[in-house]
């Protein structure tokens, strides 16, 4: 019973905290980020500012957690490729294929995500520094994995996870896609990640 | 005689434009891109800024011209290391290295050059665009002269100059550097040209 009681706030604080997200979002999107004060947030969800600064202490903050949920998916995506039953050397271009085409389709179509994102880039730096620690994590292990089939040299896979990452900043980077994105990049891919392959061969 | 007085106004006018780029520069360096108007530049050059304009048809084409200079002094350095007598998997590396630390530098200590620079990125993009393909070049030759020498592989040297410039886009770009500079890149860095040279390796 006590148990109980003491867990019921958790989850309503959680479940505000989530409410508060998916309506700033919404807002986001709807409004823009730079348009949009904590007030005006508050205000769509029937609460005070005050009530929402008790769960995000800024607008920065809100914006940070709708970029984890969106680096979330991208995780996921990522992942599945990586769990997929085929040679590292199909799985890691697919991967890296993946999140250039989730990052540009976020850029040409939901340009006031993308303008969060950058925001989010420069007030939230830890928070993408995990994402991209995240990534070079799991290109880390698949590299490993092509290492231990023989598809891949005997390299370090963590070092090789980060180059990877690294060396696909043009193809990753919201700031570089939006100014390499209106330019026939695709070739420039292609030979980028045929290279990458190069680097990683016996 | 009808020569010199033909040749005169053109030799004028290009030192007139060289001294509105010395002086808009001086100008930049010191009081900051954004809070400079063609006016200011005009008045320190004792001129109307409808003279300036003559020369120059807005603010952003004298940051174009101040930057091409800039990015003149980087071609002249990697140009230098490309000529020097060592092998072309010690060249590439020492010029790799150079652009970054030149760029970083001006991040570093020139925040404000930094600031042309970004502006430039956004409203010159054909003049950076050129300087990335100079880059590439310079690049590719060193590649092929790497090729020649067996010290590559069978690999296409434009698409091995491309594969470099793009895949160094986190050591090159200026705010990819600004968001990487304070952390410990350097490891990276290494790891990265590493990585490359074993992609071009035969």
């Amino acid at each position: 019973m006590s148990v109980a009681l003491r867990s019921r706030p958790t989850v309503s604080a959680e479940e505000t905290r989530a409410r508060i997200i998916a309506v700033a979002e919404e807002h986001f999107r709807r409004v823009g980020y730079a348009k949009t004060a904590v007030a005006d947030v508050a205000s769509e969800l029937g609460m005070s500012p005050a009530n929402v600064y008790r769960f995000f202490p800024s607008k920065a903050a809100i914006n940070e957690a709708i970029c984890q949920r969106l680096m979330g998916v991208l995780h996921e995506m990522i992942g599945a490729i990586a769990a997929e039953k085929a040679p590292a050397a199909v799985r890691l271009p697919k991967m890296i294929r993946s999140i250039h085409e989730q990052n540009k389709a976020m850029l040409t179509h939901e340009k006031r995500i993308f303008d969060m994102v950058e925001v989010a880039m420069t007030e939230s730096w830890p928070a993408i520094d995990a994402h991209c620690h995240h990534c070079m994590g799991v290109f880390a292990e698949v590299v490993r994995q092509g290492v231990e089939a023989g598809e891949f040299g005997a390299i370090d896979p963590q070092a090789a996870g980060n180059f990877v990452f690294h060396a696909c900043a043009g193809m990753f980077h919201p700031t570089l896609i939006a100014q390499f994105c209106d330019q026939d990049f695709e070739a420039d891919a292609a030979n980028l990640i045929a290279f990458i392959l190069r680097a990683l061969r016996p």
